[in-house]
């Protein structure tokens, strides 16, 4: 792939053209509001449920969210990772392209190269582990992706790539420490927030003339990191706060745990079933994350508050997500340290809070078994979502 | 509730006039369509899928399809019953209103009622079993009912409702069996009709310029028949063909077998897992249903059929919908008569068909519970999806 030293800097600007680069690739995804998920995480949570944790005996946080839901999950290939492929082709010369593409990935980012490899008329090899489900293989063999098999381990599945590289010429593009990835991804972004724009700039959502009529703030997945620095990149300068969540399972809270360290956490081994979220933070992504100008936090959720809020958005928004999609909605439900900063930065008025929902590929069955193994939490969860069914959903069109 | 012989005559225009009555209390609902399902369903069946049913032998039919899907699952309360209640009550006169509204159900239409009432600050009665599930009670209640409780015979219920009626003299407003009520679900085709015509003027979905700028045909799924003969009011005139989707199991198929006997079936017993298609047709839509030169015909499928079709729309398309909304696309999926005259009819350019989502009401457990018992079948099912997963999602605004 085009070198790190040959992309374009991070910047808003730069994530502007690659908007322009690739939206005739992409989908411009849909941004939905609901009124029953804004009531529930601007309820005050009880006393009881901070039991256990270390907010026990505090009061609970009183933040009002109005939340515009940015539908990855609409996007090709199901999930934002189309547009960081899309656009790191796009960078690519003539001569580069017809060298072809590699990859290692069992994930959204294999299928999103293999589809953005078959857009530009050129060759996808992507180097799956031999254990990979017989799904998966046959969806990126689908884009028409040339699929080579390798062990399991990373070692063995860089020396196929290395192997492809000398063999073919073709071009390493990861799935997100690299600049071109994260200018791709940030594009959601800027169209969450025109977005947002449009539906406070209409009657019926803003009851309250005075109310902002912009986005206060973002929150986005944080697994690798290369959504969300590039949301941090395209919000610079606007004055939205920019916010990471992740999965606190097994220490897959790699970014805020370095965070607070001061230093990237450089490997995780986690099995949440935030399967998208199980990558440390890559190098360059790290950087723009650790810079508070940029990203002003990075929370956690336990797996619980995943399903409950993965529940929520299934049930009534009636939006199919995987359980990494969710995470940034969890922590606005049930993270008292971030509800308190909701609380006072937004006052009366509330925040106007972006949310991503980054992907959707997940299958009934595996919904099935993360319900069935705790129906008594999620009955509390239900319990947590409070009886008003009413439910709003707006769609933007382009 | 105003008596039948009151009511307005079952007309497009009067559709037309019950649509400027409600369009303030209700969503327009998306219309998404989805380039995945248009290809599974243009795709002709195998031979080996036919044996053992009624076609076992045949050459399997070719139609092609593009997919227009009514998204009513997004509307109020989670299904198209909003419109009924809601038009309903704006027949009603003012001192009719005051009087309050009553009905027996413990399902979509209950909670249809209920919020209907709450808005034109008007009180509702719903009677439900004893037994239902303390969920969909809390639900009615949500929206600021009065839930009485009775037995669970419909003897029992309606004695319950006569009590009501006698202490109250509340207005009595049915699910379905009411011109009123099918006016106010009708309301959904119009949209439909509209919001297709304009997906259809996009240019990147009429890839061919010669191809018909409008509907075709119009599959939606039938119950009790409110929003069936609805829609094939609404529709008259127009040249849009409709036609009714209904599960065959445990006779089930009501609809079908009294057309075919030429008779209207007046009970039926079945647990079929589309729960909200147990009922019979009611002896009002009957009329509708059964005038040819209105309904084109109805079609039923089985069990599994519809589980299929239910894992595409969710799994595919990203919408959570309930078993109930998928009868439609299943028919045009796996029934070979109907994709017979599919073909037949639609000829090289086939056919633009709406497909009514009817609603998204059910819960994670639900679907777990459901796809749990027939890994095997849910895995051929995901055989039939093909192994392209590229899907577009587009959205209407009004």
């Amino acid at each position: 792939m085009a070198e790190s030293s040959r992309s374009k800097p991070l910047t808003r600007e730069n994530v502007q053209k690659a908007h322009e680069l690739i939206k005739q690739y992409v989908h411009l995804t849909p941004v939905l509001t609901c009124t029953t998920i804004d009531s529930v995480a601007s309820t005050p949570r009880s006393p009881e449920a901070l039991k256990g944790t270390q907010w026990e005996g505090q009061t609970p946080a009183k933040p009002k969210f109005r939340f515009f839901f940015k539908c990855e999950n609409y996007q090709k290939i199901g999930a934002f990772k189309a547009r960081g492929a899309f656009h790191a082709l796009t960078q690519l010369s003539d001569e580069e392209l017809a060298r072809g593409v590699v990859t290692h990935s069992s994930g959204n980012h294999a299928q999103a190269l293999a589809l953005a490899a078959r857009t530009k008329g050129i060759t996808a090899h992507i180097v799956m582990p031999t254990i990979s489900t017989p799904s998966k293989i046959a969806g990126t063999k689908g884009y028409g992706a040339n699929v080579l098999f390798s062990g399991s381990t990373s070692e063995e599945r860089e020396a196929v790539v290395v192997d492809v590289i000398k063999k073919t010429g073709a071009i390493l593009v990861p799935p997100y420490d690299h600049p071109d990835i994260i200018l791709g991804q940030g594009t959601m972004a800027l169209e969450l927030e025109q977005q947002a724009k449009d539906l406070l700039a209409m009657s019926h959502i803003s009851v309250n003339r005075d109310q902002k009529q912009t986005l206060d703030a973002v929150i986005a997945p944080l697994g690798g990191g290369g959504m969300l620095s590039g949301v941090a990149t395209a919000l610079q300068g606007t004055g939205i706060r920019v916010f990471g969540a992740e999965p606190s399972f097994e220490g897959a809270n790699d970014g805020q745990l370095g965070l607070a360290a001061g230093k990237r956490i450089p490997s995780v081994k986690t099995l949440t079933i935030a399967d998208g979220l199980r990558t440390p933070v890559g190098e360059i992504p790290w950087i723009v994350i650790s810079d508070k100008s940029k990203v002003k936090g990075v929370y956690s959720v336990t797996e619980e508050h995943i399903k409950a809020a993965m529940k929520l958005v299934l049930e009534r928004m009636k939006v199919f997500v995987e359980p990494s999609a969710v995470v940034g909605l969890a922590v606005c439900m049930f993270d008292e340290d971030f509800r308190r900063i909701a609380e006072r930065e937004g006052g009366e008025g509330g925040w106007n809070m972006g949310v991503v929902l980054s992907g959707g590929n997940t299958t009934v069955e595996a919904i099935g078994k993360l319900f069935q193994t705790s129906t008594a939490q999620a009955e509390r969860a239900e319990g947590v979502v409070g009886k008003d069914g009413e439910k709003v959903a707006e769609n933007v069109a382009g």
